[in-house]
């Protein structure tokens, strides 16, 4: 068994929540916060059999892997030449993985 | 040293605190959400001497094991075939348990 | 690779983000809550190369070291043998480290 911990964002948490759902693993969710930006981000715990960590990495990396998204900024830049406001590149998602060695697994 | 990780019901948190307590086994609690059911649960970290570790399993396993309890459900079922409400049996309490290794241990 | 767990006084947290951010070390922090005296505290996971190790454990050793603090109390303490408030020492911060193992790590 393995422990693997992913911190992901907070807006993908539901569509990993229903990918694990669907291949039936089991996790636990933690509420954290990250570090430079502050944002609210999740911790999921999973405890996995060693054969299905590659499974769970590429559930992970479907769900929450780093894209870009364009967003127009509601209010202007400063220093912005003119009144319209452009949409503007930012990325969203991302996920750190940890894949822990377990010395054991129980179940009351 | 190990890290004990033990996922269990909100509801035994505070029978676990106590028996850990009596122990003067030192733990930090984390509040989580479970995996399918959603259900608040509560996870207790423990760093402890390897020699302990099936104290604390068994202190886990008496506090936390999965039993059934008969509960009288306040509403009608549907497709129930008369008014009276009996109890039903439902499963409360489990424990996960993870026992993972550990480098070293430090307390400044 | 390591995962640091530290578990510190909620009061030292600030400091320690600010020289973990100094630093470019990221960090994901938990709520958590301390075992006897029930305390908020708070759990900060750190994924580091083992050279940096030590490098880390001089930071939370030097944020959240325990030390002693005088306070006045507001209210008096009971015995006491006069209407005088006095200073008396109180044992503040402290924290708790354990370094894991850890078998991969990834980032998408
Ligand atoms: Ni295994
Ligand atoms: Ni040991
Ligand atoms: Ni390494």
């Amino acid at each position: 068994m393995k422990l693997m911990l992913a911190i992901i964002q907070e807006k993908d948490a539901s569509t990993l929540q229903a990918s694990l759902n669907d291949k039936k693993i089991t996790f636990t969710q933690l509420p954290t916060k990250g570090g430079f930006l502050k944002a609210k981000n999740s911790t999921f715990m999973i405890g996995i059999d060693e054969e299905r960590v590659q499974e769970v990495l590429d559930i992970i990396k479907e769900s929450c892997q780093a894209r870009d998204q364009y967003v127009t900024p509601a209010i202007e830049l400063p220093g912005s030449i003119s009144d319209t406001s452009y949409p503007i590149e930012v990325q969203v998602g991302g996920a750190t993985v940890m894949v822990l060695p377990m010395d054991s697994f129980y179940r009351f």
